[in-house]
């Protein structure tokens, strides 16, 4: 079972924006800071910006930072949006669907009640919750970073 | 988020195999019930045998029957054992994980919490649960596997 890494890098992205409070961040520093591509992160932070999770200012000097409070960015809410349809079994599109049991099958439903427990925890835990180690997280990325940059 | 498609063959032989109790069920039926590749079953076939779940009879009238009651076959644990280490995001796996905020990332704590919840619904229920609508399993499984076996 496994995230698809859009998700992963948004959330990423977010924490990263978190961290540098009210600051433009460029896409450009948060892929060498967490060593992912940068055309993946882009990809990801337009979709936040369409959802007013990030602020995308446009320019030589532009870049993103957070659309709104940290406090209020739920995480669960987020990985609804970047995972889409969130389709653990075939079964749940319809669409794809090649299982003869489907609307009957109490394995589907099953899969449905631990998705929802599953997303129950993640709707608990807000982005500032994600940053309240601030210093530690900080000093691991800047580090990462100098890496990065230096290598290129 | 998506299971592995092993994890969903292993769960769907062990359901054909729950209701039809104490029968030899030969592989080809259930890929044929299911509309599966045979070779994608064999393969998850043999580790349920390995893992107990199923008992392997060989030979030209041989095939698979439960290894134990459906009862006492936990969803979640069948889980566990098929998906492997159950890497929601790449930074589960140390040899592969390339965050270098890995330890002190309360993202990857929260997204543990979750899996946990998510295995602790599946963890309620049993083979048995599933196949309690045993009737309307098997008409629909049989007129698929009708289907499937005229058509070739």
């Amino acid at each position: 079972m496994r995230l698809t890494a859009y998700t992963n890098y948004a959330l990423r992205t977010l924490m990263f924006c978190a961290l540098h409070p009210g600051e433009l961040i460029r896409i450009q520093d948060v892929a060498e800071a967490h060593g992912i591509s940068k055309a993946h992160l882009l990809k990801a932070a337009r979709q936040l910006g369409k959802l007013g999770y990030l602020e995308n200012v446009r320019g030589r000097t532009g870049g993103v930072r957070l659309g709104q409070p940290p406090e209020t960015i739920i995480v669960g809410e987020v990985v609804r949006q970047t995972e889409g349809d969130m389709e653990i079994v075939e079964c749940f599109n319809p669409c794809s669907n090649t299982c003869p049991i489907v609307g009957v099958c109490k394995l589907s439903t099953l899969f449905r009640t631990g998705l929802r427990a599953f997303l129950a925890e993640l709707d608990k835990v807000t982005l500032a919750d994600l940053v309240t180690n601030g210093p530690v997280l900080l000093e691991r990325l800047e580090r990462h970073q100098d890496m990065q940059s230096a290598a290129c």
